[in-house]
This record gives structure tokens, C-alpha cells and sequence, in this order.
């Protein structure tokens, strides 16, 4: 036996002794716990939606909203399975509620984005106020507000209505700080008329004696039609961005910093025939498309999308899009989490 | 002679040497230097727009805009008159532009605010973009920004307009701070279309790389339209202030602060039969009537007004406002630096 | 066969079809993904450091600094194993450097604190600087700064050196968002004497012209000689907070926030007899023990500790903390993250 | 009569009913009103300490500090006498307090520093806590907190102290917002030891509870033997600024902003045959001689100063520092204000 493998021998035993104390050598994960750039399993994926629909449907016969609370099917990023996760800090759902439903009223520490994919004459209330929902709205049920969702049949005829969830579940998971209670009755009581909250917050206004006390938006609806009169808008007067085309985020007008503090959202578009130059990000991000068809180029594969199709494109992946018609895309990711502890990291590729 | 008589010679005599050294006493002078409550010259007034009108028109022949390069007529608070200030800290002035007239490009160290009392079809210019001039409007030319504003005869049929211009000339003059130019011509070249900055700030929403470099708001306009709609949506939805009715300040989008580093600015709603309780401010303010009849009550005197009059609170003045009509009041203050320096004071008077 | 079987045979053909599309139905997981209060698998645990350290040694005979990188044993959570965690987002380690040795230079994003718990006369080196190394020192190596340690031969007879590692390792591979590299020889070149820092941030002043460009402290050593002393003065002039004794957190002096922006980190003082009462939080939180006999009860479980131990406390578990003697108690948490998130949660029994 | 008389003959008939109005013309005063450049009457002017100090010792003849409240010289701007303004916007005055004196607890809107000229064993209190005063220590009697001073005879063997104050006067009766009160015994009630709030917020760390309420630092005295121990460590260190020497400013430590939001402190070090650059700034600044002898040239006129003497640099004018021993200068100014509105302009002469 060679000196070599006395180490060995002596390390493997030291090994066996540290594990009985919960304890384990650095030096042999070193590698693997701070890597040389982002190494999660996440992988690019693209859902068509027009598959996916079916399947929401179907779950529609076989659960009722009241039954299930949030009749949910949730996207999972294939290369990591079984957490509940499209990145990996992020979780991405799409919710069904038929006419006449109504998904009851809780709250939880987890904070969430409601973006609206198909139908009309849904509501989400909030806190006491409700919102009409439209494709193509972002809506936000911040943290530990009490939140229920209706789709009444006597608005619109009577559709189903689809939208996109976004939660921070993987992130509060790993924080362990996760609350949650039900409501004692399905519908929260409703306390002032809707459009209140726009009128008093977002009007590039603010009530005089307003106190910023929560790190959410107090504007919880952000309405498509406004939304894409400013992307139209910047589009004709330009310049375009190379990258991102035209893109805009989302804001809390009350501090200018972003909508929710763990999510970040973004709305862009991008002109007939554009193709964007590729980029990388440390936030892996998930998109939602909106309007028109195109494609994008993840990690050098191709996803050809078009609307209502998800895609999402994993850390530090080289990405760029690529545009046969005007397309509108919406996108979330943790960008404001990693701005606030300072790690975010871009590149930009110039040639 | 006395021991007083002699101290008070020993004082004199003192005091002339000292002044020759340029010192003096502090004891002689500590109570008006260090007062017990605001001790300002400032007093209330009010200024009918159908008193001032014809003076404004009489100006518009005496002098041509370009001569006068802003043919304003300054509202001096009469308890300090030959300051050019309105409160110890602010400026106000009327300026009338003619159908076909330019006011020449400059900047200057001064933040201004342009709020729109008569006339349709002017616009001002900011940094390369122009904003049509509506009744109702706000609007920012920010510290050190080129600045012009026209009167194009094709618009509107040609009409007189006419604004309310609010700057912070006494403070910068205290700061000893001010530096100005004029731009080689008359008018800046235009680089961007209309509603550029509306779009890319104003709608709750942000480019994705804006950072803020400016105390400023971005967006430099804020329509009447928009403003108006929300205070009657406050207004049906309630509740009201017992003191203010709907009151809402204009705010940098970009920050959630005030629109301007120097001066703040509100609107407020009063509905009909509105009897608002007594309340005191350390920041004198100068308000605009939009619409309706009414009064305030200013340190026991009684202001009536109408569409278009300026009045005036001083600094702690009680005060209380009525309204005979529904009532929109356009306001401003020096409140954002007194919040910023840590000494606002307010008072509201509860039974 | 009834329709209960039916439904649930047919639900069960759904969930397969589902996970056939990287779909999964989130009402079977609901209560699980949003629990009703934090659930994580960490328990309380305790390291006895007279247990540690022989393992300690003999990992200093069978691996160098050098070849090691970092030769650090990791403190494992029992209840949750082979994550390199103490607590579900933090990670904790005890790093040995002898007589002679170098840890060489590298980066990374994540952020680093370094406790000083036995031994003087080694220095950490961040960003051009050196800072000595004494007991009770808290020291940070920012995120993405190039650092390395020592311990010179000739300086103080050439003790063993260890100090508790704390770093953000699990939250920063949640976030996906991790880059690292080596520096190209073992020891970074040292640009400025020792103490600059310190001069130039830590005494209540600041340089003219510095602005904030990173979130984490410009000072990165906190000598325990003032922070004790501050302690000692705050004890003698009271009053003692009933759950905490004397607790201060290290603060970033450009900005009065915390030192580090993943990791909130705290000094305290329990007088002796001192009988905590009992709190919760939701940031999971790592005690190193200073100095002083005592114990804590962490839900219900009673954990005896003496100088240089470690425990740590799980999210929301009741703890209360004892001294016998004055004790000083270092600890640190996830608590910035929380805080800026917007999901920290506190609960202090009264009685 | 020509029309050129005509016109001047109309305008000034029409000047004249504007005036009745309380309105002037803003064209004929435009270029006054908005300078091209700073345009305000202050000068440079240097005061001599001892010629200062038998004025201030005839003072303390003359009256007593109870009688004065406070015993001060004020030192008026040679070229705005009358206005109790060293500089447009700011105080400056010395205090002699004699042994056995107390000046009566009050307190007011107004900021104010006290900067340690001479003398040992005096104590300023400040909200329930004294600290002693030693030549070179800055220290901070906040907006409306209860302040008063005291030289008790059994300390230090009985020495007249001296010390500068420099306050914004002129600033908040610009704002007209200033409120004063007396307390009602000469001394403000004793509730903590001395050296608490420097031990609570003073050594990089804070409260774990406290929140911050109060634009003004925390800590109200800032010792001399730190802060030059600092400047020298940055001295020997390097490099020198070629305008500034080592310049720090001193900070809040609670948010690492100014130490007061009125007026900004600083103190610099110049190395012994320091020939300084030009530079120019809009914040005209008082300066206080530490130690050493040198010269500043200012607006091309040259000041030979020596310990204790003050001397003021109006805005704008171009101002440079001369050492002929090492030499410490205190200095202060308006740059919070400025900054805060976004209208501080430096220039510094490059060749």
C-alpha cells in the first residue's frame, strides 16, 4: 500500500467521522457549492399553449374550482422535476375558472402575478377591491392580502377564463418564512368600488398623506390597453433596442422601484422582421407571449412561438428573439432580488 | 448716572466697536432670529383673474414676447413687496403668449412650473420634445433644462394663452446657487414626437435601463384629463377628507417623490357644500382655482373665489376651505424642501 | 365500482397524462407548496467547539490550506443533509489555517463572513487591503472581491487560526446566479496599509466625493475590541430589551443598512441571570457563543453552550436565551433578504 | 415725441397701475431675478481669533450667559451686513460660556453645530444626555431638540470655552417655518450616561430595533482625537486630492448621509507645503482653522490664517488652499440643501 492510498484511507475515514457529526470536508464540494458560472439543471422549454388548452379543460370537468381552491396546472422546468418550479427560484401555473366559479379567498406570505392569457368578465379581488380582468393584464396579489378570484355568468356570456400565475413559491421555500390562512367565507367583502386603487396610485399621483409601508405596488391591475399605447408609442418614435427591442418594466409608482419585490415583470415589443442580438442573463426568466409570431434562440436551440405559448429561458443561457410579426411579450424572472443583493450580471453581445 | 445707565453705554459702546469688526450682539436680536411661531412679512391675498386679465392683454401690446423674451407679470405678496415672491420662498407670475409668438429657448438653475389657466393650442418644449398646452395642465421645465415655449397660429384658431408660472427664485437666490443661458435660437431642435415621455415614464411603467439622475420627474406634463378623472373617481368612491376633500400630489413616477425637488404640487377636489375644517402649515401656499366657487377662510378673513384666481396662505395661517360648487384647486408649496430639511409642521384643528 | 373510484381512476389517468407535459395538478400539493406556517425540515442543533476541534486538527494534518483552497469543515443542518446548509438559505463552516499557510485568492459572488473564534495573528486580504485577524472580529469578504488569507510565521508564535465561515451558498444556487474564479498567483498584491479602510469609512465619516456603487460595507473588518465596548457601556446605562439583552446589528456605514446584503449579522450582550423571554422569527438565525456560560431553549428543547460553540435556531422556533455569566452572544441570519422582500415575520411572547 | 418715448412713456404708466396691483414687470428684472452666474453680494472675509477673543472676553464682562441665553459674537458678511448671515444662507457666531455659567435649555426649528474653539470641561446637553466639549470636537444640537450648555467650575480648573456655532438661520426664515421654545428650568433632566448614544449608534453598529425618524445623525458629538486620527492614517496612506488634500465629510451613521440636512460638515487635512488647486463651488462655506498655519487664495485675494481664525469662501468664487505646517481645517456649508434640490455645481481647475 502506497502513501497515496494511506491518504486516501485516512481521508475516507475522516469522512465516515465527520458525517457522524454533521459535518463535511469543503475541500471535496468546493467545486460544485460556488461554481465558475450558473450550473443549475434548468433547461430551456417552450409549452404551446394550444396543447396545454385541452388539458386545462379537462381539468375542468374533473375538479371544480371550490374544490381544488386554485384549479391549477402547473408548468414545471423538465430538467428539474418534482419542485414545483419553471425556474429555479420561480413557479409558473395556468388557472382555469369556468362561468358561475369562484376560487375562494386566503392569503400567504408568497406573492403573485396574474397575467391574463384567454376570456373575459373574470374579476381578482384584493384587499377589498376588485379588478376586471383582460388578456393581456398584469395583476399582482401581494403578499399576505386576502385574494379570491370569480368569473360571474352574467358578464361577457359566460367564457372561461386562462391566466398565467407566477409565485415566488421556490424562493419563500427556501427563506422557510411561508404563511397562509383561508378566508372564513369564499368572497372577501368588497370595501370600495373598482378603479379606486388606480385613481388614488396610479395616476402619476399620490394621496397627499400616503405612506409607503409595503414593498408592493398599491396599483394591483395594470391594464393591457395602456400598456401597449406606450410600447406602440415608443416603437414609432424609437430608437429600438438591439436587444430587447422596445421594453418596459413594470413599476411601483409609489417608489419607482419594481411592482413586487421578488418578481420582476416586463412587457416588450418587438417590430415585424426584427432580430435581436443575443444576450445572457444571471436571471433566468419566463415568457409569455402576447401578440404576433417569432421565435427564440435558447442555448442555440430554436423555440418558434406564437400567442399564448410559454417559454422560459434558463440562467446565463444565451438567448435572443426573433420576430415574423409585431410581437408583444410578457416576461417575469428574479431580477429584483438579485439587484437588491447586488449579483445580477449581464452580458450583452456586441460585435 | 446709574449702574444701568452705565451698563447700558458700556453696552452701546461696545456695540459700536463690535460693529465695526463686523460683529454684533446676539442678544440683542435672539428672539426675532430664533421666533416663537412664523414670523414672516408674508400676508393672504388674492388676485381676481378678471382684474388681471386686462393688465395681461394691455402687456401683450406694450411688449412683443421675444422682446420681453417671457412676458410675465409677477404676483407680489403685498407684506414683501420688491422680492419678487409670492411666499418668502416662491415666485408666481401670469404669462401671456400670443397666437404666433415664441418665448425664447433658455435654462436656468430654477426649477419651473407652468399651470395652464387660459387658452388652448400653445405648447412648451423640454429637452428636445413638446407638449401641448391644455386648461388643467402641469407642467415641469426642470432645473437646467432648455425650455421654450410658442404659440402657433395654425392651432386652435389662434387664441391668447395663458399660464400660471411657479419657481423657486427667492430659495435659489438664498442659495446663491442660480446660473442661467440662453440657447443660440430661438427654438431647440425637436428630437423626439409628443407623448414620448408620457410613454416611456408615465404609465407605470419604466425602460428596463432607466436610472434616475435627475430630482426631477421625467414626465413633464401631467394632463388635466387624466388628473381630473381621478379625483371624480376619489370623490364618488370616498371617503373624504374632513379638511382637504380629495387631495392628491403630483409625483415623480420615476421615485414616487415629489415631481419637483423644490416646489410641491397638488390638486384637490371639493364637492359641493364642502365646509372644510381649520388646519396650519409651515409651508405657505399658492393656490389656482380650476373650477367652481368658493372661499377660504385665511387667519380670520374671508377670500372669495372663482375660475382662474390666485390666492395665497401664509406660512401657519389658519385656514379653512368652502365650496359653493364642486371645486378643483391647483396648489403649490415649498413643502418638498421642508420635508426634505426635517421641519414641516402641520396642524389640523379637531373638535 | 362507485363514482368515487371513478373520479379518482380518472383523475389518476389525468396526473399521468399531466406529468407526460411537465404539468402537475397543484391541488394535490397546495397545502404543501403554500403551508400554513414555515415547514422546513432544519431542527435546532448544537456544536460543541471542544468536539470540533480536534477534527479540526486533524483535518490541518491530512490536507494544506493550499491544496484544500479553503480547508473548512461545514456545519451541517441534522434535518436536512447534504445541501451544505445550517439553515435551509445560509451555510456555515469552521475554516483552520496554520502556521505558515495561505488560503489562495479567489472570487465569487457569493458573500462571506468571517467570524474570528480561536487564534491571532492570521489576516484576510480583500480588494488591495489587509485586516488582522483577532477573536471576536467579524470580517466580510464581499461578493465578487478577491480575497485570501494568512498566517504568517513570524507574527504571534504561530497559532492555529479559526474562524466561522457564514455564506449565502444555498440562497445564491437558488437564485442560479453563481460565478467564481481564481486569482493567477496565491496571494493578491496588497495596494493600501492596513487600517485604510477603516480611516476612510468606519469613523463616522465618509470621503467627500464617495458614492455607493455596492450593497455590502466598505469596511470589512469590525474589531470586537469597540463593538464589546459598546456593548459593555449600553448594559451598564440600560435598560435591557427582554428578549434580546443588549443587541446591535453591524451596519454598512454608507447607508445605515446592513453590513452584507444576504446576511444580517449581530453582536449581543445577556447580563448574568439574565432569563430571555421567549420569540419567534421567521429568519432562521446561527449563534456563535463569545464568551459566558448559558443555554437556550429552542422549541422546548433545552441547548447548554459555553465559548466558541454553535447553535442555531430554525425558522419560527419558540427560543428564549439564559445566561450564567455575562455572555456575548455573535449571530447571523437571513433577516436583509427577508426584510427587502417584505416577508419578515416576528412574534415576542408577553405575558 | 418720438415712439420710443411714447413706448417708455406707456410702459411706465403702466408699471405704475401694475404696482397697484402688487405685480411688477418680470422683463425688467429678469436678468436680475435669473443671473447668468451666482450674483450675490457676499465677499471673502477672514476674522482674526486673536482680535475675536477680546471682544469676546469684554462680552463676558458685560453680560452674563444666563441674561444672554446665549453669549454670542455674531459674524455678519462684511458684504450683507444686517441679516445675521456670514454666508446668504447660514449663521456663523462664537460662544463664550465662563465658568460656573449655564445658557438655558430651549430649544427650536433651527439646526445648529457647535465646533470646539477653546477651552476644556464645558457640556453640551441634548435630549437627556451631556458630552464634553474639547477643542476640534463637532458636535450637533438637532432641529426642536432641548439643548442646553454648561461650564461647571469643579472640571478642568475653570476655563472661559469657546466654540463656533453655525446655524441656518437664514435658511428657515426663508421657509418661514421656524418654531423656538424655553424650557422651563435652565437644565434639560439627565436620563442616560454620557457616551450612550455614541456606544448605540457610533461604532458601525445600531439598535437592532431602531428605525430612523430624524433626518440629523443619531450621535451628537464627534471627537476631535478620532476623527484627526483618521485624517492622519489617510494622510500617510495617500493619495492626496490636489484640490482637497484628505477631505472627509462627517456622516449619519444611522444612513450615511449628512450628519445634519441643513448644513454640511467637514474636516480636511492639508500636508505641511500643500499648494492646492482652484476650484469652485456653489455652496459658499465657512472655514475654521484647526491647526497650522497657511493661506487660502480666494477670488484672487490672499488670507493668511492660523488656528482658530475663520474665514469664509463665497459661492462661486474660486478659492485655493495653501499649507505651510500640516494644517486641519473644519469647515462647513449649504452642500445637503444643494444637493438635495439638485442644484450643487463644482468646478475644480485642471491644467
Amino acid at each position: 500500500m502506497n502513501s497515496m492510498e494511506n491518504v486516501s484511507a485516512a481521508r475516507a475515514d475522516f469522512y465516515s467521522r465527520l458525517d457522524a457529526q454533521d459535518l463535511f470536508p469543503l475541500w471535496e464540494q468546493l467545486h460544485n457549492l460556488v461554481p465558475a458560472t450558473p450550473s443549475g439543471a434548468c433547461v430551456p422549454a417552450l409549452w404551446r399553449y394550444d396543447e396545454l388548452r385541452p388539458f386545462l379543460m379537462e381539468a375542468g370537468r374533473l375538479i371544480t374550482a371550490e374544490e381544488a381552491i386554485r384549479r391549477v396546472l402547473v408548468l414545471e422546468n423538465p430538467g428539474i422535476r418534482g419542485q414545483a418550479a419553471i425556474t429555479s427560484s420561480l413557479y409558473a401555473g395556468l388557472q382555469l375558472i369556468l362561468p358561475g366559479e369562484i376560487a375562494p379567498s386566503h392569503r400567504h406570505s408568497q406573492s403573485a402575478l396574474r397575467f391574463v392569457v384567454e376570456g373575459r368578465g373574470a374579476y381578482t379581488a384584493v384587499d377589498g377591491e376588485r379588478t376586471t380582468m383582460e388578456p393581456g393584464d398584469f395583476i399582482i396579489t401581494p403578499s399576505w392580502t386576502w385574494h379570491d378570484h370569480g368569473n360571474p355568468v352574467e358578464t361577457e356570456g359566460g367564457q372561461p377564463v386562462v391566466w398565467l400565475d407566477g409565485l415566488d413559491i421556490p424562493l419563500i421555500r427556501l427563506l422557510d418564512a411561508g404563511f397562509a390562512e383561508s378566508y372564513e367565507k369564499p368572497e372577501q367583502p368588497i370595501s370600495r368600488p373598482e378603479g379606486t386603487s388606480m385613481a388614488r396610485y396610479g395616476t402619476n399621483m399620490l394621496p397627499v398623506r400616503h405612506q409607503v409601508k409595503s414593498p408592493t405596488s398599491p396599483i394591483f391591475s395594470y391594464p393591457y390597453a395602456r400598456t401597449r399605447e406606450a410600447l406602440e408609442t415608443l416603437l414609432r418614435g424609437g430608437p429600438l433596442d438591439e436587444w430587447d427591442g422596445i421594453k418596459l418594466r413594470y413599476v411601483n409608482p409609489a417608489t419607482g422601484g419594481w411592482a413586487m419585490p421578488t418578481i420582476g415583470t416586463f412587457m416588450q415589443m418587438l417590430p415585424r422582421g426584427f432580430q435581436g442580438r443575443t444576450y445572457r442573463s444571471s436571471d433566468a426568466t419566463v415568457y409569455s407571449v402576447v401578440e404576433g409570431l417569432g421565435h427564440a434562440e435558447i442555448a442555440g436551440k430554436r423555440f418558434d412561438f406564437g400567442p399564448r405559448d410559454i417559454f422560459v429561458v434558463p440562467s446565463w443561457a444565451p438567448v435572443s428573439l426573433h420576430a415574423n410579426d409585431d410581437c408583444v411579450l410578457f416576461s417575469y424572472s428574479d431580477r429584483p432580488v438579485q439587484e437588491a443583493l447586488g449579483i445580477l450580471r449581464e452580458s450583452r453581445e456586441t460585435h
